[in-house]
């Protein structure tokens, strides 16, 4: 059973807004063990309409629209999905009376455009909107579905949640299996070579690669009905890639070292050169980091290493701001500045300028200090400034995890 | 002439990932007077690339790809776009060397599977891809043109720009006046309403709205081949806005920022607290902030608000942290412990917990001291935790932005 997603207006197509709500129904429906196949985005034109139902039906069961609900001309979804089906709707008067009222509780009239979002097919199913007029359409025929949603996310998500899942799962129940992990401290092609005899191996088990920077996740699923054979190859899957996973998909590495700092009780702090604080934003960003970090530091130049941080002029000179000796006294340094009980640091060549034969642009040392033990890291990050800077962020975070995991 | 585009990739499909490549790809196009007629999303399979193209070519001229370019087994979009046309792809060894390049410049070893990435169909045109691995393929065929391009945005969008966008044009000449602005500091609907005279006066000009968090950009373009009314368009757009506009829409705040300190040679501290070095982090991300930038701090408690900028613990218990008291403590004590020329501060309820009835989530302070002046601003951002961080962010940066302006 298979579900596409057709959204219909103009401002998708021509760029002006990014069509979320394809990927949150996607998600939803995915979230609730159903398959979604293709999206399609068309104007608002009949025709256009017309054969973009048409070519969604050949592989989909059941399409869901977004968009084209409201009152105005151009709003022709609900028309011509009546059309595509041969249908004439018809007006149910007790959803004409909700619209009004939507309109009379807020001290207005309805304009008599609006009259036609009370139109549907007969035995069609209304899709209760408590946040808009325009109710939506569940209407099945030949064993072809089609689910009407309102274009306004505040008003599609409600009823997606409230009304289409219910529905959707009533109708087809079904089983499948699915496993999602998400791997940090590799990349795409790394993680493929390892796992490349599983491919053989499970050849009924789908196993996907979603690269994004710094970060691989994978989702394993199958419709075959057999749990032992998927259980192994998720077996073997984490025994290949133990050194990588970090969890699941959804997760982020600052929320797993929030949550593993504030169990402990331990404070972090961080003195950052080339991320310039990033990766303490990154941090920052997670609801509940103030009981874990309460302060950290910027220091971009010599100097403001030397000041806040005791950095010496010596190491310095000797070895250059870039370097694994200043890593290793601007992680303790701002740890003993800041009273916490780990220091991380981090300095860099981002680039694009900067770089020399012997310390490229993307060379990125970084530093923790924990329990009395120093830990550096050299790596050579690829890209433009923000991505050097973004991977060497993802890169010490990945780093802390590890030591916490190991050390907690 | 109509363009389609095809993203390929099953975590779009799924709803992983939101697809703003399609929106992007749109946009790009529609500035350069291109019509976009349909915007379709695949998962990796054969089949389904396959039958996607059949459906948009019967109304499409050029499909442009997105996705698929990489290195695995299920990134398929080269082999089946080859396959559609009946072309054999062909090793170019040119390119096999840049890719091997780019990965000994990092001192890695090309892994065998990326060899695939330097096949190309006889005679395409290579689109050169200066930020990863994948290079794209123009093919023409039977006047169906096909346009693969990878996925990730950072290695896609300067590959439009460089050389989609100028191949289109050569190919399908075309006139048109097009100018973009940037606006900070208003809405959408603040926008609309304030140029409203400006569609009935302008009837054949396109004025166009763009709106991200924060940011609003502006695209007037037109075919009519009539430069003097384009130019009073423009004009008049440039009066009714004159307090909003920054520049073009390329333009970010902290490069203007950045360019207008180094030329004066004034340096910037900043003092964030619910920001969490988001702010200092977007300064950092520019070439040659360090000219004008060399400290910073993240003082997220009470305690290291008064230890390092010595905030008064009086002013804190009157007022609390998230005040406009604070706030200009901050940004004057800041500047005074760094001995830069400029003190910015932050200190707000970022949320989603924290709000009260009098200090509610989002509400955040933010102060500048320069030249012996204070100034505090209040706002009450929207959003989730990283929206009311992200708009608190550009918030200050447009002050400071007007300040510099006024005062340089």
């Amino acid at each position: 059973m298979n579900i596409a997603i057709l959204t219909i207006g103009d401002e998708v197509v021509s760029g002006k807004i990014t069509n979320t709500n394809a990927s949150h129904i996607a998600k939803v429906l995915e979230a609730n063990q159903f398959i979604v196949s293709r999206h399609l985005s068309v104007r608002d034109l009949e025709v256009e309409i017309i054969s973009g139902l048409d070519y969604l039906y050949q592989n989909a069961d059941v399409v869901i629209t977004t968009g084209g609900l409201g009152p105005t001309s151009d709003d022709l979804t609900k028309e011509v999905s009546a059309a595509y089906f041969n249908e004439e709707m018809i007006l149910y008067p007790e959803e004409l009376t909700k619209i009004e009222n939507y309109f009379t509780s807020s001290g207005r009239v309805m304009p008599e455009i609006n009259k036609k979002q009370a139109y549907f097919i007969p035995e069609a199913i209304v899709i209760r909107n408590d946040n808009g007029t325009a109710p939506g359409m569940i209407y099945e025929k030949k064993q072809r579905i089609i689910i009407n949603l309102p274009g306004p996310p505040k008003e599609l998500e409600p009823m997606l949640e409230e009304t289409v899942i219910p529905y959707l799962k009533k109708k087809f129940l079904r089983k499948i299996f699915k496993k999602e992990y998400r791997l940090m401290g590799l990349g795409e092609s790394d993680a493929e070579t390892i796992i490349k005899p599983l491919f053989s191996k499970y050849p009924k088990i789908k196993i996907s690669p979603y690269a994004s920077v710094g970060i691989v996740d994978y989702l394993i699923t199958t419709t075959e009905d057999n749990d032992e054979l998927f259980i192994a190859c998720c077996r073997d899957f984490e025994q290949y890639l133990a050194d990588y996973i970090i969890g699941d998909w959804k997760l982020n590495i600052q929320d797993l070292i929030v949550s593993m700092l504030t169990e402990k009780g331990l404070k972090l702090t961080l003195a950052e050169s080339c991320t310039g604080g990033m990766v303490t934003s990154s941090i920052v960003n997670v609801s509940g980091s103030s009981k874990v970090l309460t302060e950290a530091m910027v220091t971009y130049s010599n100097e403001a290493k030397v000041k806040h941080l005791g950095v010496k002029e010596e190491t310095l000179s000797l070895h250059g701001a870039v370097s694994a000796e200043v890593a290793a006294e601007m992680a303790k340094g701002v740890k003993e500045v800041s009273g916490a009980d780990i220091g991380l640091s981090i300095t860099g060549i981002a680039g694009p300028t900067g770089g020399t034969e012997e310390k490229p642009v993307g060379l990125v040392y970084s530093g923790i200090y924990f329990n009395g033990d120093t830990y550096v890291f050299k790596n050579i990050y690829k890209g433009d400034r923000y991505k050097v800077r973004y991977r060497a962020t993802l890169g010490i975070l990945y780093e802390l995890y590890k030591i916490l995991k190991k050390t907690l």
